[in-house]
């Protein structure tokens, strides 16, 4: 038997979950049984217990759109896959649960250097992250991006995967403590969110044309993102902290010609190959081999308290991820 | 000697605009004269006066950016213009004026079968409607695509060049009187703007996925057109009535991926070569051949009763443009 997180209805993730064992998953041929080690908990995963995320489960449901573990048992039709393998799941499984069985082509095997922790949040952040600095301008080494929430783990990782391609980052951020700890990450400024901003990026970057921002606040600090694009810059909506939809000025369409897109790395993943995803991920394995795109964890829960776990992960003001650990 | 329109400072039109004579311009040998016959007041142009256009003129200035007219002189090195020739001015001179000197190159020859006050109203609104449909969603004959404001010159533009090219329009509008006229003209679907826009495109169109959404109103009316888009659809923003920014859902950008864009018919005109500016005007002076693309003209005035005119051009119901004529 195992254990697994479960809510029979959407609502306050604090009220719904429930804790249920089940019966120990069957392996299909062409599927393996992992032993889930790590999954963290991310807004979207309490936005769909909520009920409030667009693709609805059907109920009873498992959450957890991410998480890692190892292989424990493969089907007889399995061949690039082996016990003991460490892996990262797909995210329509539910990971909040002891083992899962999962198609053995919808795996990511994943280097054994990188610490399964480290593994269980690389595909949603550091994917995210990615993807914004390659599918929307076309950059190269030396021009600038801009991005709110920087200090967001997607934040973090867009800073290091910059650096990694020579691209210089502004960095906005609301509170003062948080601009030298996002210099040291590699941020080339780091900026108070505010009305100066506008000014303040012009003497950082001397002026250089920002074609890229990206956004994971809405409202008023988009607004100031826009106002800091070069003409015809891109900004890509990828998170709504603020709740606050975007206001668009028309000149900044019509006269200044900005472009607005939108990206869901789920969707993402649900539309590339595996070789696409696998070629992402390579690069992204071999940055954390360094050591890089590590995720902060503020505390980790055994499955039991998820409870507990997810009002922590609710809290506005944290310093790293809530994960949940699992034993061998 | 010639009359010109003149404003020496920014302001309301009616009060800032003001009848001068000037000397009788003078052509350089890559230059022309043109006599102007025809310009119609365009929202753009009372911008400008009031100095809420991006681009301001150097003081005083004589507005309107658009005109046609006929060559009266060339210049000695001009070769492929010559006098009596029809041309459409470019935005850049003020075309409030009875006659102007231009650079040979900058002009556009227009078919003589083609009425000059017609000519006059090609160059902003048909033109911005050619691009529209052909620069932003690659569109096919049996494409749905959707627009507000549909009774305007541009609307009604792009009814008539969608039907051109196969393309299906849904047409939204304010008033029911309209319906019957823009069925006439050519709209697939002609549909009052409210809570149940969605539904009755869906009717309308038997649910056929719409990429593309045509946006000069903003606001309310703009957020309608994003509910009637299919996910990865692109919404062209090209005109502001409502004077409201766009607000964008969060989900939307992120979810339904869908694309905001923006187009400036000036800056397309600036950074387009002639050729192919001509390659444009030569599709829309066929069709203006055939009777099509007609602008309704409210009502036309002497370039002496210019303040009068803004003052009906600036009015909200209009069966038409304000236009100036010149004599012979």
């Amino acid at each position: 038997m195992i254990n697994a997180a479960v809510y029979d209805a959407h609502g306050n993730p604090a009220e719904v979950l429930q804790m249920r064992t089940q019966p120990w998953p069957i392996c299909a041929p062409d599927e393996v049984i992992v032993a889930v080690r790590a999954a963290p908990i991310n807004p979207a995963d309490l936005n769909q217990i909520e009920g409030k995320y667009p693709i609805r489960s059907s109920l009873p449901a498992t959450p957890g759109f991410e998480g890692a573990g190892v292989v424990v048992e493969t089907g007889s039709e399995v061949r690039h896959v082996s016990t003991s393998a460490h892996v990262i799941l797909p995210h329509n499984l539910g990971t909040w649960r002891e083992a899962c069985a999962v198609k053995a082509t919808e795996l990511v095997v994943v280097p054994s250097e990188i610490d399964l922790v480290q593994a269980a949040m690389l595909k949603i952040n550091p994917l995210t992250a990615w993807r914004l600095l390659h599918d929307y301008v076309k950059l190269k080494a030396g021009d600038w991006i801009i991005q709110n929430a920087a200090n967001s783990a997607a934040g973090r990782a867009v800073i290091q995967i910059a650096q990694e391609l020579g691209i210089k980052t502004v960095n906005v951020v609301r509170r003062e403590e948080l601009v030298e700890e996002l210099r040291v990450q590699g941020g080339d400024a780091v900026l108070i969110d505010g009305e100066a901003l506008r000014d303040d990026v012009k003497e950082s970057t001397g002026g250089a044309p920002i074609r890229l921002g990206l956004n994971a606040v809405g409202g008023d600090s988009a607004l100031r993102l826009m106002n800091c694009l070069a003409p015809s810059g891109t900004l890509v909506t990828y998170g709504a902290m603020s709740l606050q939809p975007l206001k668009v000025p028309n000149g900044l369409l019509i006269f200044k010609d900005l472009r607005f897109r939108g990206i869901w790395i789920n969707k993402w993943y649900n539309n590339a190959s595996q070789a696409e995803r696998i070629e992402t991920f390579n690069r992204i394995f071999d940055m954390a081999k360094r050591g890089l795109l590590h995720t902060k964890v503020e505390k980790a829960y055994p499955l039991n308290e998820a409870k507990t776990a997810v009002v922590h992960a609710a809290r506005g003001k944290r310093d790293g991820k809530i994960i949940f650990e699992f034993g061998d």
